[in-house]
């Protein structure tokens, strides 16, 4: 290292965690612009839950740290490159993905403020204001929770004791990796951005797919590093938006209608690959029963809850019901993926549906059993919206356990939607 | 990396592997020395002998590269700091180790020329001359040869590739670490450098145990490494003494004496714990049976060949004979070993003596198994005195596979001292 590097480093006051307002996953960037257009002045709160209860987070890191971090995201602002990567980049196939309109606004944009406290061991982190800016919370705070509560961990640790303890992580990453390779026309992205171990670990695991897995591993979710590694940046669509759509629904017949008015903007704006349901925001089964027929004509349905085979097995279903052919349309699994479920996931639907998979935590924050206690163990930390408008949002999902919203309700909500029994997965991540 | 260091490394022909003369073992220091003082016109050659058949060098490894290396060898001479750092350092609790004589002499040395022909897929690499020059090759001719077979295997990696490999051989490390520093009052050092994997992997090798291994760790026979990474330099002396002197000797008295001899002149030259008797040259059994009592005064025995419990019983055995008290005696194991056997000898051993270990191969070339073929397993190579004043050299050792010279001259040796029934081992490095 120079001279002047060194300095320079000297006077940093923190190691920030988040160092670009495009460090986050792509399918915000594309979930914003439309919100941009279609919803800009809805008023939402996005708020932290930590489903992981045992692990005590306002007890692992310090509140000074945690607020030098996020205010240092509030002084982040689009840099000249990554405008002109947005405006001039190919994404889908697609050149100016980004409208001017909506880069003008993100070019002058600043997070907003952010509201904290402490309550049992935990924070009570909150964003609230207007939807197209609060929703950029997400991905960065949930970055920085996770790895903050690394760094309390590695900061007890040596320095040869670190280097092994990456050495490790990265062999097991390698040899998920020599698994994968194996298997054929495998298409497998990486979705791994909220609860990385940290950017620079992040880094590393997109650059080792690339070499390990060459066309097999179609891209990352994260813009930042699909734009300095010249990979595709890769992502639709989240629960969000049919979430505030639903909480903004007057009546109940508004509310049933709601998730395909998100996916009715959405088909205005986009098309082929992006036009992926996401159907389980409300349970799966009435979803696709009520679904009208121009989604039946979308390219394809991502797996995020529930048994994933019972899932594709649904939509096959489905789309022969609908008389679409299977195996024009495409599978995105993405819940609780690891390369023992992509090998049984793959082998079981490949040639019947195209298939691919948005590998998250179990890719970018495998540190299970690589430290005493398993403190560096992935756990279940999410931000979602929890109101608009005032009105709260409800999840209800395929699987009860990411269940969320007030009781009464998510009663009503299941009546709407015609939710029967549905059966629970543990939430490892 | 700034611009100058990148344009620097470019203006390098070559990646050199020894870049300093002490990068060396310090055994060979101290020999050196010795044989600058007491025999310094002995002319001798030295050759590489590949036990390991198998591997042939001379289809994996480029004869330009080969010369290149062995060229930049010869181009090298003592650094100031170097200097600085023999002359002013203590060594074994001793200042001035090295004499003003020899230090005057050692600077202004290079390297003498080598001798270089392919055969039967194998190098055949001498070096002939003065006895205090030509010794001097044995340990970078033998990392050179070491390092550019496993260059001929890694230039096939790919970059991350490459990353597992070290992550892997880190991790193994690391866990022999882990295992060892569970043996209270252990006593270790690295003697890795002749058939190391490369010299930043002993670089590496050596930070790590002394992070893990902490005052259990007391040290590498590396001098450029004990000197950069601030840790004793540690050796004692080698088979090579007792070869040349037999070689000298005239007549079968003379030879019987021989390896007395040797140590008489170390008797001079040393104490405390640089005395260590090494009795295996021409067999265990016979040397301790005839020594002289003051040898039995000695500090210690290095078993360097035979079943290691068994010699480390046989010199028990003889210090009891001679009235000595085992429990003041220090036995240093240096032969083929591995976590396993350390931790069984130090059970064995540890209170009945004073036991430590020189640990090699297995320390800083433990890559077997990490690619494909085992590609870049250790093997045994060897540099040996194979001539002194044209007498053809002997070894018999306490493992006839490790025996070495005309089996006319073996016969006699065998002979003069009365070496019965030996039982053999396999020779793993």
């Amino acid at each position: 290292m120079d001279i002047a590097t060194r300095v320079w480093n000297h006077k940093w006051k923190i190691d920030p965690i988040v160092r670009s307002l495009i460090d986050t996953d792509f399918y915000k960037l594309l979930m914003c612009q439309s919100v941009f257009r279609n919803k800009p002045d809805t008023q939402v709160t996005f708020s932290l839950i930590n489903r992981s209860k045992s692990v005590r987070l306002a007890e692992l890191i310090d509140e000074g740290e945690l607020r030098e971090q996020l205010d240092h995201i509030r002084s982040l602002s689009l840099s000249r490159g990554e405008s002109t990567w947005m405006r001039g980049n190919t994404f889908y196939g697609k050149r100016q993905m980004f409208t001017p309109e909506f880069m003008d606004w993100f070019e002058g944009l600043r997070l907003p403020p952010y509201h904290l406290e402490k309550r049992d061991g935990q924070y009570e982190l909150t964003f609230e204001g207007a939807w197209p800016e609060v929703m950029l919370w997400e991905i960065p705070a949930l970055s920085v929770l996770m790895e903050l509560r690394g760094r309390a961990v590695l900061g007890e640790m040596g320095r040869f004791e670190l280097q092994v303890l990456y050495a490790r992580a990265m062999t097991k990453l390698w040899e998920k990796i020599e698994k994968l390779r194996g298997l054929d026309d495998l298409k497998l992205a990486d979705f791994g951005t909220r609860r990385r171990h940290s950017f620079m670990w992040q880094d590393w695991c997109v650059q080792a797919m690339c070499e390990g897995l060459g066309d097999k591993f179609i891209g990352t979710s994260n813009c930042l590093i699909a734009k300095n590694r010249e990979v595709e940046a890769i992502g639709t669509n989240a629960h969000e938006l049919p979430m505030v759509y639903s909480a903004l629904a007057q009546g109940d017949e508004a509310l049933a209608r709601a998730p395909y008015d998100v996916l009715s903007d959405w088909h205005d704006e986009h098309e082929g690959n992006l036009r992926i349901i996401l159907p389980d925001t409300y349970g799966t089964p009435g979803f696709l029963e009520n679904a009208p027929d121009w989604l039946a004509g979308w390219t394809g349905i991502r797996i995020d809850s529930g048994d994933p085979a019972t899932g594709a097995e649904r939509a096959i279903a489905w789309w022969n019901e609908r008389g679409e052919d299977p195996t024009q349309k495409l599978i995105i699994f993405s819940d609780g993926l690891d390369e023992d479920k992509i090998a049984e996931l793959h082998q079981q639907f490949a040639g019947r549906v195209r298939v691919s998979f948005g590998w998250g935590t179990l890719l970018t924050n495998d540190f299970r059993g690589l430290v005493p206690d398993n403190a560096l163990a992935p756990f279940s930390l999410v931000c979602k919206a929890i109101s608009a408008n005032g009105n709260p949002t409800v999840k209800l999902s395929d699987n009860p356990n990411k269940a969320m919203g007030p009781q009464s309700e998510i009663d009503r909500y299941k009546r709407v939607f015609g939710v029967g029994e549905q059966s629970t997965q543990e939430v490892l991540v």
